[in-house]
């Protein structure tokens, strides 16, 4: 954790030629969150690279750009490139330093609860393709990873609650203390510091998870936990024009895939009305294409997890313990999703 | 080293699922490669790519191809991508396969001689950008190389003389055996068992280098003797419309090179007439361009291994014998260009 960002980057960065950092952002944290961090006066403005925001830009063509620019500037192996954003500028900004020239450092700034949580470990990055998200990426550990909650300032609710899906899930895969924690902490008004230590609790946890299965054999796989439906309620919100953020779909992801925990694993009951009731709290009730079960099938079907054609789960067989490689058939997912 | 490709393949695609299990070729190594292996019958015709030839389709929009081909064919991660062709193909292949899904496992069957020496170890994988060789790529190891010697009869002359200046380059910067051997072989029709043993020696110097060095920090630039010059030589002469054989590249670079090391070294003048010799008796006399210092200057510049606006150079102090990271001025390169 960050308490003083400016100094953390100095050190960091004075290893680095003048001239050979870079800066990317997207317009909105440019906007919003470029001021906070302006006098530090870490780059020329001609290093910076402002890209177009969204899931829609999340496109190789602006990986191309990344190129480009990088490479026009005369970007080398000695370069740093700084990514700051939430997870759709870390994931491309890192996927685009990562190729360049077979590969230069990058340090990730996520600006954004979810990227805070969910993008700032495991050195995944990516770009979407053929309308499938994050199809094409690599795994290569930035440099760093800086957090820095000031950044937290400039999201509004949605936004907040979208990352607090991915720490409510590192909770219920591993670690029920901290799903009651969630349960009750209050994110209006909430306190920072607070806040601080239940992320930083999240992050540990998918940290360890990362650490003991690098190459996702085993139980990193656990981290998938309500992703496989979520991925799919997401990628069919997106299809229809009307996109739900990421971490919405994977809450209520979690809430279906605690149903076919019960069914394949034995998840009691209470558990799954507990998951159930302090997700709808937090989250509203779900859109009506959670059920639509064949339209979400055709989805899973593309999921990156899957081996040999059958769809793949990582479920819970407690709040707190999750096992991983659970093959479900068809009609246990159309039970779940009824 | 493969006696038996066929047995090794299906040993080792035996753990692949049916219809996940792709091949890519280009159009030449399709028409003079596949007729060799086919009847090995290793994937149904639709599992088959053939992708454009040519360094000037090792672009960015090919591996877009690729992704495209292999996503609507539900490759996943139990999917298996064997390359076969020259570097062009296996790099371009390695790096659609490496970064889709991030990171399918893949097997390159080399089938040209350099291809087998230069590009069969380390895990290279590019493609142009920007007019740039290898600008884009990642650093990824395949799950196999074979080589099979068989391929190499398909090449003429000239394609066997590319490769063999990686073979030339191993001697002189690690064995000084491989050197004298090499230089009094007989390419013209040679004896393929003997040919086998030598290239074997030569992979063998790769591997230990890029075993010892995986990341490129130190030892493993040794393999870049003759690439500062030869790289640029090659992106002119491509830029000019009258391409030059990479391996023809790195043998006049690695002349002027020698000579370069003379100065900045004191490799023995002795030495850097008997390498001049050597190449001059395979290659014959150098194209005027590699007189012209300030396009090749221009061209060093963009070179991937620079740091810090230097121009970096590995070496040679003896014949056997190499040293990396010798930064050379202007004046320095002028004078070994003349």
């Amino acid at each position: 954790m960050t308490r003083d960002l400016k100094q953390d980057l100095q050190e960091i960065t004075s290893g680095f030629a003048d001239g050979k950092i870079f800066l990317i952002f997207e317009t909105n944290t440019w906007n919003l969150c470029w001021p906070l961090i302006r006098d530090f006066r870490l780059v020329p403005d001609t290093n910076i690279l402002v890209l177009k925001p969204g899931e829609e830009n999340k496109t190789i063509e602006q990986v191309m750009e990344v190129w480009n620019v990088l490479g026009s500037a005369s970007a080398d192996r000695s370069s740093l490139v700084i990514n700051i954003g939430g997870g759709m500028l870390t994931d491309l900004g890192a996927f685009a330093a990562g190729t360049l020239k077979r590969g230069l450092a990058c340090i990730n700034i996520p600006t954004t609860l979810l990227a805070m949580v969910d993008a700032s470990a495991g050195g995944k990055s990516g770009v979407n393709f053929r309308g499938l998200k994050n199809e094409i990426g690599v795994i290569r550990q930035p440099l760093h990873v800086f957090l820095y909650l000031p950044f937290l300032r400039t999201l509004d609710r949605e936004n907040l609650l979208s990352g607090y899906a991915e720490m409510l899930k590192a909770g219920l895969i591993a670690d029920r203390h901290l799903w009651e924690e969630l349960k009750v902490f209050d994110l209006n008004g909430y306190d920072e510091e607070e806040l601080e230590r239940l992320i930083w609790r999240s992050i540990e946890i998918k940290t360890a998870v990362v650490e003991e299965d690098p190459e996702e054999h085993g139980i990193r796989k656990s981290l998938n936990f309500g992703h496989t439906i979520g991925h799919a309620l997401e990628s069919e919100s997106m299809h229809v024009g009307h996109p739900l953020a990421h971490g919405y779909a994977v809450a209520y992801g979690m809430v279906k895939e605690a149903l076919l925990s019960h069914h394949k694993l034995g998840l009691p009951m209470a558990a799954v009305d507990d998951i159930r009731k302090a997700i709808t709290l937090l989250y509203g009730e779900p859109p009506a294409t959670l059920s639509q079960s064949d339209i979400l099938l055709e989805w899973m079907k593309f999921d990156k997890k899957n081996r040999n054609n059958r769809i793949n789960f990582s479920l819970i067989d407690a709040i707190g313990s999750c096992r991983v490689d659970i093959e479900a058939s068809i009609e246990e997912i159309k039970e779940a999703l009824k």
